[in-house]
């Protein structure tokens, strides 16, 4: 089952010929949640071919322009192709005010409904699920209020193959049975689920950490992730800087990365200062190995 | 001296990866009027190399997302790199709302005064003058509150060439005076200002017309101008929808250019559902020549 993570922008506060502000779009089992929507999201999603009315739900961290300017122009397009499915938002107080302000004052009735949920929250926090995954919020420490997320895979039940239930002429209840872990008793033997099963992979899971200070409190919330994403504006030169500004360094992102035991990180929110990009892969790589850098058009796939 | 027009983008309602929303610099003697400032215009004006701390001025002509929906991100990457200079924003009631919601819920506190003069009017009101030019907004016809604006060259003054003035030996006072208007006196001759000065080219006016139904109560705003944009949304083929939205066919564009004897028309606004553009030009030339198609990226001079 696809579980992937599209980065549709890398850069920081300024927006820049190569790098657009922060978007991701993580596409779970084929549900796409839009993560953050700096300026220009919507044509980034177009370049990528990424369909947008395919989005039910929009997650934002924080109201910093490079973080949510795109969404009204977003929501608009979507509401001007003839969406009519309900969107569901997810972001910090505030939110609700900036689409309503937009609307009324462009005199614009949407022909969907829009729900805004306002996260005022200081731990981790479910938000809700579905058949096959949960998502989560928990606070993050940045100048503003500013959310992280988590998407969980939830545990899917164990496989019955093909030529299993040909070799045994299962009938569809026997399946159900066996994929519930319930042994079938026949006239003349019993089929154990154990022998006759094979375990699902184990459930993935993706932690979206912008922006923030270097704060290891996230290591609770995201403790092994499969794939982390989290900001590193600033190299070690400025260090001092990114501690005044609530950003975090690629080291410091790295040591998260290492404290949560998690399987691969993404940096990225790169300060536009920065051109070439290797030394964050070098810094990183002083405390966790298994680094990537976002780019604007990079797809990662959540590893097992 | 210069006057052009640098179109940054030339679509309607939604983006597409060949035209932008709407979004102009006017160049007119080296000071840069932005006019609208669709999602994406500052990152078109980065692609055109425009620099956008040279803009003093803005001007939005309504508040649908596609005419200024990168209003904010502009303001504030002015902010983040540094500017200190005042900006001076004309718009309608509500853009002052648009602007302090979206710095009151990020937190910034802007380096520079961001004046905001909402317009209400119904007649074509002057707006600033300086030196070099005039500015004026005039209303339109569209569902909400939009308006339109003209830019004008002041008449510059005759001009003396540097041979006249070496031949003569004139002194500064005496060229001033010239250019002024007036002979000067000498003890054995009268040097004549009609035939020491040359006269400098006639003033040059560019007016700006989006978004708004046919309304020949235009031409009087906008009568003799030099370069005229206005929208066409539509091709004859969907008149009546134009007429539903309030925007204009081709047609009707050049019926206005025609009415009000302006030199060259510039089209814009153009709905993503055509993708050749072509006809726009064949339609409008029924009923006035010299006209171009606006594409983003595109330079027209303001012609004499």
């Amino acid at each position: 089952m696809k579980f992937e993570v599209n980065i549709l922008g890398c850069g920081a506060a300024t927006p820049t010929l190569k790098r657009n502000p922060t978007a991701q779009l993580v596409n779970l089992h084929d549900k796409f949640f839009l993560v953050d929507c700096g300026e220009g999201t919507q044509i980034a999603m177009r370049k990528n071919k990424l369909k947008f009315q395919r989005i039910n739900h929009i997650f934002i961290s924080h109201l910093h322009g490079d973080h949510y300017l795109g969404l009204v122009g977003l929501i608009s397009s979507m509401h001007l192709l003839g969406r009519t499915r309900k969107l569901e938002l997810y972001g910090p107080p505030g939110l609700r005010e900036i689409i309503d302000v937009n609307l009324r004052l462009s005199q614009t009735e949407l022909n969907f409904e829009c729900e805004v949920v306002e996260l005022d929250i200081k731990e981790k926090t479910f938000l809700f699920d579905d058949k096959s995954l949960e998502v989560f919020a928990f606070p993050l420490k940045h100048r503003i209020r500013c959310n992280g997320f988590l998407f969980k895979e939830k545990k899917r039940k164990p496989k019955v193959d093909k030529k299993t239930i040909s070799d045994y002429e299962l009938s569809v209840k026997e399946i159900v049975a066996l994929k519930n872990g319930q042994d079938i008793e026949r006239e003349n033997e019993v089929l154990k689920f154990e022998e006759l099963t094979k375990s699902a992979p184990d459930p993935r899971s993706y932690a979206y950490c912008s922006d923030t200070r270097y704060w290891e409190k996230l290591v609770d919330f995201i403790s092994e992730a499969n794939l982390l994403y989290h900001e590193s504006t600033f190299l070690e030169d400025k260090k001092d800087r990114a501690r005044e500004t609530f950003h975090s360094t690629a080291i410091e992102a790295a040591k998260i990365a290492s404290l949560a035991r998690v399987n691969k990180l993404i940096l990225g929110h790169f300060s536009s200062r920065y051109r070439k990009l290797d030394e964050f892969i070098t810094e990183a790589q002083t405390e966790f190995e298994n680094v990537v850098l976002a780019s604007d058009g990079l797809t990662v796939e959540v590893p097992q």
